[in-house]
């Protein structure tokens, strides 16, 4: 098992309300996984104060790493930031650097009250720059406070996963067979127990055009050297019960 | 407000793994606001039998409706069910039920240990019919147990709100704007103070190609009657400030 390992918190009534499809959680799952990080927990909440402030306090105690997406723009309804100040007793002020960020972004005379409140910050973070809408982002304790808009969030993101700790990526093979889950269940069972220092996934596949089924086995693991002998296991287990399987 | 609340729970290292995009809870939730019920948070947790049992616990304490997505198949890293027993101090053992269904659905000598399994379920529960691939779903207290297979999930979960009370749909009208988040954002504010029975949200969108920009302003109400004096308050604003806006 890797030791650092993260949280994810999706702030937004609009994913709650199925106006929009979160598609920012996979993506920084993804790129997590291949940074040796292990993310336990995603969660999609309602922009409210106290739910913010709960969950934020929760993660950050929980998890090395944790991002927030989504709720420091310029509206009403946008309050993380006040929120994590809250959340970790620091006054919510402009923050001087995001300030002048925002002050030199915009033409003369465009720089107003709702663009203002993009600089108003938890005292003493750390920016994470925003090079799309100029708009930054920051750190607070182990927390990175990220916008909603997912071109804006992937960039943000990226850069700060370049600045981050990380460790080794997973291990993860994927085999792909015609056999059905439920014939290779037992067996896979039996291999799970033989080596738990990996983990034995197995997802089924309809294709309801073809009306192909099967089930993609996802071998992984964070410590195992080499994960060649458990595929190798399994791919004997899939030809003895009269099966195909490919790594995918 | 409604007085129907509503969590989610995907239990699926694979969504938190970035291997699968979750689509679920987004059908779910399009389904739930549509249905008069309010989606107040997703999780998304590993296949992990204590955290199973402590967010389905603290779910079905906080709302309505839980509904779980995920981990109900035939494979040893399907603990679901197992652990939705446990959660509530219930005996784990075949259904009569939904073994008979599984019985009669497989060829005679398919019905092996792995399709089995799916029959074993917390002792009282009532089933919800799959009709697609047979292994039924089922109801405990106010959770109800689906699997995650999104074409299987969705057809099974219709099934379930068929029969389930609902309340008023949310009222949502969506007003697109070319004018910038910001400029708009203090008077929007102060027309959401105005209007405390209504939400208003205010995603802003960026097209790369086009290089067009705005806002889409989202008036949604569970109470009000009517949402139309609030979004003509809108447009004048709109118009005022020299912006364009339509109903989308």
């Amino acid at each position: 098992m890797t030791k650092l390992s993260a949280g994810i918190i999706i702030i937004g009534n609009e994913v709650l309300s199925g106006r929009t499809q979160d598609t920012n959680s996979n993506f920084i799952a993804k790129n997590l996984i291949k940074s040796g990080i292990d993310l336990k927990e995603i969660i999609v909440i309602q922009d409210d104060e106290d739910i913010i402030i709960d969950t934020v306090r929760q993660f950050s105690q929980k998890y090395t790493y944790v991002f927030t997406t989504g709720g420091i723009g310029p509206t009403h309804d946008d309050i993380t930031s006040e929120s994590l100040a809250k959340a970790f007793n620091k006054k919510y002020d402009f923050h001087p650097e995001a300030y002048k960020i925002l002050e030199d972004y915009y033409p003369d005379g465009e720089f107003n009250e709702g663009r203002k409140k993009m600089a108003k910050m938890p005292s003493e973070v750390k920016l994470i720059q925003n090079p799309i809408t100029a708009a930054p982002g920051f750190k607070i304790l182990n927390v990175f406070v990220l916008p909603g808009v997912p071109e804006i969030m992937q960039k943000m993101f990226l850069q700060v996963l370049e600045k981050i700790e990380k460790g080794s990526p997973k291990k993860i093979i994927t085999l792909k067979t015609n056999l059905y889950e439920s014939t290779i269940s037992l067996m896979l069972s039996d291999i799970q127990k033989k080596y738990s220092k990996s983990s034995i996934g197995s997802y089924p596949y309809f294709n309801f055009a073809t009306k192909k089924a099967g089930v993609n086995i996802v071998i992984s693991s964070w410590t195992l050297e080499s994960l060649d002998e458990i595929v190798i296991e399994i791919q004997n287990l899939i030809s003895l019960k009269g099966g195909k399987s490919s790594i995918v």
